[in-house]
């Protein structure tokens, strides 16, 4: 069965305690009644996980002795970067839980043509992927960057990562892509937003080195698209 | 861009003619007031899109001619046949909403030991599949069951059915089960309720056939690993 994990900040971390903060320091003392001298793991969205006792508690935080520590190394082979065109507020939360639930290494919301003109809340884009670490048990919390232009992601991203945009009409194949698929490291994926990319943004990515890859020969909404983009790289990357 | 279909009962079309009934006909004739003489297009969840105009409307029905029929082949090269633990009802409601627009042939809820005690509202269901097919162009509408005990699912699933079942634990890989894809006609995948099957559970699985299959590292509730899954196979099949 599933063992509840608490989320410490990372810089609240030392060798030997780990003090547990905000909201998961209610969870754990308020909700759960967890007392000193109880254990309690903790996760710090890096990697690892802290077996720990509570030592000390004020009304708000508790300083937790750590036993041991478990670091784990990112379960995927692969570092999926998700580049994807905004949407609405709701669409967007099940965008973030689900990619971290999946194991992304980076969430790059798009600003384009026919996306949502949608601010992105980062704190409470931290606390859907907080949430969905401990739900899915992935020690890793994905980088959620701010809503940027498409152009501005293109020149971030590094020349040796394979470069896939998911398109309805094309009939480029996942699986003839990634079939040398030891060779590849890092793969961006990019899924338009509801209307799709406009003919000038879909030139800017066949320039920035993008391939149209045909996921499923329906017209998928852009959080279905995505979950749907990452499980078919998880399966063929295995 | 996206032409807007009306869903008709296959059972009200004939030759020249289809009656557009229920909700459809709310939508065409108060929602987007369609007048006699104008342009619908209609698809019957069968593969058939109808191109038709208005020909006579009442208060509850309007007759439609039909000007010519376009037929659909299914577009997916292989029959899933999906399985799940019964879950929530929105959850629920999300798992048929995205199974019908990834194509799936069939949507069976399973009453397992650790699912949701949870009815399906047939007339809700269709509701939700009829929407899916709508918005995202597949013209088949999947057969949704109902509710069943794994059993009496095993006992009307052909022997020549591909099965696999969802599992963090194992170590199988679908790619390697699917690798001569082009012999595989159908696949029933299960998928377990939240908390998973029990020991029972899956002794029968196994003696049924079944074989585990890991889809990803994490633990992905119910709803995110029926997509998972259904990307997954229909990536590896093309």
């Amino acid at each position: 069965m599933h063992q509840y994990s608490f989320y410490v900040l990372p810089d609240k971390i030392n060798e030997n305690t780990a003090i547990l903060t905000g909201d998961d320091f209610r969870h754990c003392i308020q909700v759960l009644r967890k007392k000193i001298g109880d254990e309690v793991s903790l996760v710090d969205g890096r990697g690892n996980i802290f077996h720990s006792t509570i030592q000390e508690c004020t009304k708000t935080a508790c300083t937790c002795r750590i036993l041991s520590r478990e670091t784990h190394t990112t379960d995927l082979n692969i570092k999926i970067i998700l580049g994807f065109g905004l949407v609405k507020a709701k669409a967007l939360e099940l965008i973030i839980r689900d990619a971290t639930a999946l194991g992304v290494h980076s969430i790059v919301p798009l600003q384009t043509t026919h996306s949502i003109k949608q601010r992105l809340n980062a704190d409470r884009a931290h606390k859907i992927a907080v949430e969905s670490i401990k739900q899915s048990g992935n020690c890793y919390l994905p980088k959620i960057e701010r809503p940027q232009s498409l152009a501005a992601w293109f020149k971030g991203l590094n020349s040796n990562v394979v470069k896939i945009v998911c398109d309805q009409e094309s009939d480029g194949k996942l699986s003839e892509l990634l079939s040398d698929s030891g060779s590849v490291k890092s793969i961006a994926v990019l899924v338009g937003p509801e209307g799709g990319l406009c003919e000038d943004e879909l030139k800017m990515v066949f320039n920035a080195g993008f391939v149209s890859i045909n996921l499923n020969p329906f017209r998928l909404r852009t959080e279905l698209a995505v979950v749907a983009a990452i499980s078919s790289i998880c399966s063929l990357m295995k």
